[in-house]
């Protein structure tokens, strides 16, 4: 008897779901090892995410570094169509949890990568300068590679609303406390101010970091890959989508829209015209 | 060995997934044990629809009664909120499937069980008519317990938009025919109309039946249970759904919310105040 | 003041959200034009499907021919990630439009988008021999093209379970009657069936062509564009996600899991380890 | 003018969405009247939570509590629905968001919320103590109503498949150790060890407290209201939602459904049938 067909059966079903994240029996769960009782109470919360994404403890450190930026992009107002759209599902009559994924669902490349989109750029960066390139000859190459072909805003630069957005200025002076303790090399750091300074002389003004810049050179320090950033960004976001969905709960609105009640939206279409007649219709 | 030995393995897997609606092997595809290329260019898209639904083919008459009510709730435009995310879903970087899911998944108990509750009410109806009382008795007892123990509207009613919604009538006149064909036999239709009419002898004003209470009524006639109503709202409404997001695709916004972009939310919180001092926190 | 300003409020308001599709007031409801209740009871399902997309009624054929097209591609069976996820939503404790909701998400790049590339695939083609060059060259110039740098398997054909694709056949049967009949020009079904033969050539084995690229295949001859071939693939598998989401919630399992519920998966990660001791911790 | 007509405008659209939680004007956010950059790096994760839910900032203990309830419920394995969906969709083609968001979806009443359902059992018996009643005439009492005309499992109580669960017991000795410290009272701590009592004593063998009542526990001593307790239920799963989706997608996986790709389901239905003659279709 063959070794695959030893296998069909129970083995054969239980292989095909394998994972190294956790592993169960009667009464054990085991988290990359760990019994879960051993950690509960001993690592915080930003802890266990890391443990789940990374398969090892983080030092207290890297954990309370990772917990800043989750915590930094919680929120930016019903504007944004992430909250806009859990607060308009809470009114619709579905539980919690799935006007939450009405608006987690959004995050897509637009609305949530651009934290990705700002760390492979400052990724490229790095690798220049691992290969023996100078930050500013490094910076410089993908700048000139980026305006050459690549469209739309230089990435983790810049913002619609905010001129200086309040958050990226306070993280990226946490991130130079950690590298200065020897948490973080704070390469990434250096590079996304090296971007904003050659963006600054380039066009003759400064495009400040955003959100996405900064927590992007964060998650970049400890090690995530970046499409684990947008992962992140999901997490963080989701205690805004939580806290609005839950408020808009709270209020008696049914079915909301977007826009106030009384109004409604512009129609640019074909004016009024009759049903054709039989054997009128076609394209 | 037993029974369960035996079954153990490709067998029981396979067991764990059952269904009565589609059989496969290599080269064959069976609905409802009709070979699917005897079934394509056979049956209408309702027409397969229903054999989904309901394990059997229906008459074309049915499929067609079928197809006018589908018909008749693609849209409601932008203010609705499952069109508004579709749009907003739309700008944010997902694909087309992931913007009409975050629509479809608000279609809930109070964007999209209107027409569930409305037949509901209306199966409460016929089941009285069935053990023997008369129409005019059996919605006047079902609205007075209405009015005595339950709040909001009376399902199927009014608008607050449409002092007459333009579908109902329109969708009630159709039932009618078929009725007249013998293809219905109308039941749902009488009891739609008594309840109108009692509620308009009661509150003084007509509150006219809306497009819920009205595909109610068809959906009711064609033998479909309430809850099935509000997955054939789901597939009627996905329409909409689909071509909203298609047209703001073809558009260059991004992030759209729900307001111009120039303006803000107002803001009914706390004021703006200090970070406590160590030890002052807590709530 | 300026007109901007004279716009400011509602006007500005109702211009944000701007659709050709939908108009209304109260009492009105208008598609593309035309008042719903002179569509309601006049034109097909899948004619509103094609008004709403399009803009303009089809012919009763260009109609027809479009809902065989959904009609072909609504199940593939509980293998299907789309179909599992509604039967195991199912039992979760969601709505019937959530269970919908979260099936129809994962109909993305790999498992939704298969039509889309198949479609413009063809349409690659056929912009050449717009632009004079012969079907046979045409198609051999984009293979070779397809084979030099794009990996995986050529868009539309060939079938991992089935040898042929029994719905495929029959499709371009039907294309083929319908473009005798002067709905369609046939030119999509040339290329897909000159594409299939001349991998046959080079390959030496013929691999079939599949259900998405006999659905493109008539997508493409009925004038859609390749992104909204996936919006009717959803609107398409749409009816078999909500008629397994049915049959699933009229059972009693709870919390429904891939495997049958006494079996695991394989663990493969770290083996179980102790928690480090103070200072230890850190990757 | 009235002022209705005053308002019309653009403060009539930032009237309409309002919220207590967020104020933002260019360069500056405020989180319940806190300015970002002054919460950045100064509370923990776990601390923005609790503010954006709450309103007010918490302790550190506060914090900490919830963190560590937050961290305990993250994975269950892919044999739990949201784990197993969320791995399938990360190997349709779709973003890591809508593999996250179709997982969360499905955390309904049955899957996500046990924790809720205890908590309002919970806090059943805690308004009757308030009342005056001793606990364990509060505790029967309540279970007399429940098994008088509730049905299935006592909320909080029981496994399925871990004779006790793990995470239980070392979830209630903490509390226990908080409420020792005065950072809780440790009333529901009680309530459910009263329960977990009076259940054993009934039916004369322990049914033991599981974690979703074991978090009900911490999330009422903090004074969360029962149906927040399912969105912190949300936010602690996604992060082994986003584990499992982000190591699932890490393999070559392609369409990954729930059984072994060379299995098929049981089908039920129908016997293969020919397509019935004109004129012989209808149910």
């Amino acid at each position: 008897m063959s070794d695959v067909e030893k296998k069909s059966g129970r083995e054969r079903g239980e292989e095909w779901w394998q994972t190294g994240i956790i592993e169960m029996s009667p009464g054990v769960i085991r988290l990359r090892g760990y019994e879960i009782q051993d950690l509960i109470g001993r690592v915080s919360f930003p802890a266990v995410i890391w443990l789940m994404l990374r398969g090892e403890l983080p030092s207290e450190d890297q954990a309370a570094l990772l917990g800043i930026a989750l915590g930094a992009a919680v929120d930016h107002g019903p504007q944004a169509p992430s909250i806009a759209i859990a607060r308009m599902a809470a009114t619709c009559g579905v539980g919690i949890n799935s006007a939450m994924a009405s608006a987690i669902n959004v995050l897509g490349d637009v609305h949530g990568g651009a934290g990705e989109q700002a760390l492979s750029f400052y990724g490229d960066i790095a690798l220049a300068i691992d290969g023996g390139t100078a930050l500013g000859e490094a910076v410089s190459a993908r700048l000139d590679r980026f305006f050459a072909g690549e469209k739309g805003y230089v990435p983790g630069l810049g913002h619609r609303f905010h001129p200086v957005d309040p958050r990226a200025p306070r993280l990226l002076e946490l991130t130079r406390e950690f590298a200065a303790r020897g948490v973080i090399n704070g390469r990434f750091a250096d590079i996304a101010e090296a971007i904003e300074a050659e963006v600054a002389r380039r066009k003759g003004k400064r495009i400040p970091l955003n959100i996405d810049g900064a927590t992007a050179v964060i998650y970049g320090e400890l090690g995530f890959p970046p499409p684990l950033t947008r992962g992140l960004f999901v997490l963080s976001r989701s205690v805004g989508i939580l806290a609005h969905a839950w408020e808009q709960s709270q209020q008696s609105e049914r079915n909301k829209g977007p826009l106030p009640r009384e109004w409604l939206w512009a129609y640019t279409g074909t004016p009024p015209r009759p049903f054709p007649g039989e054997g009128e219709a076609g394209e």
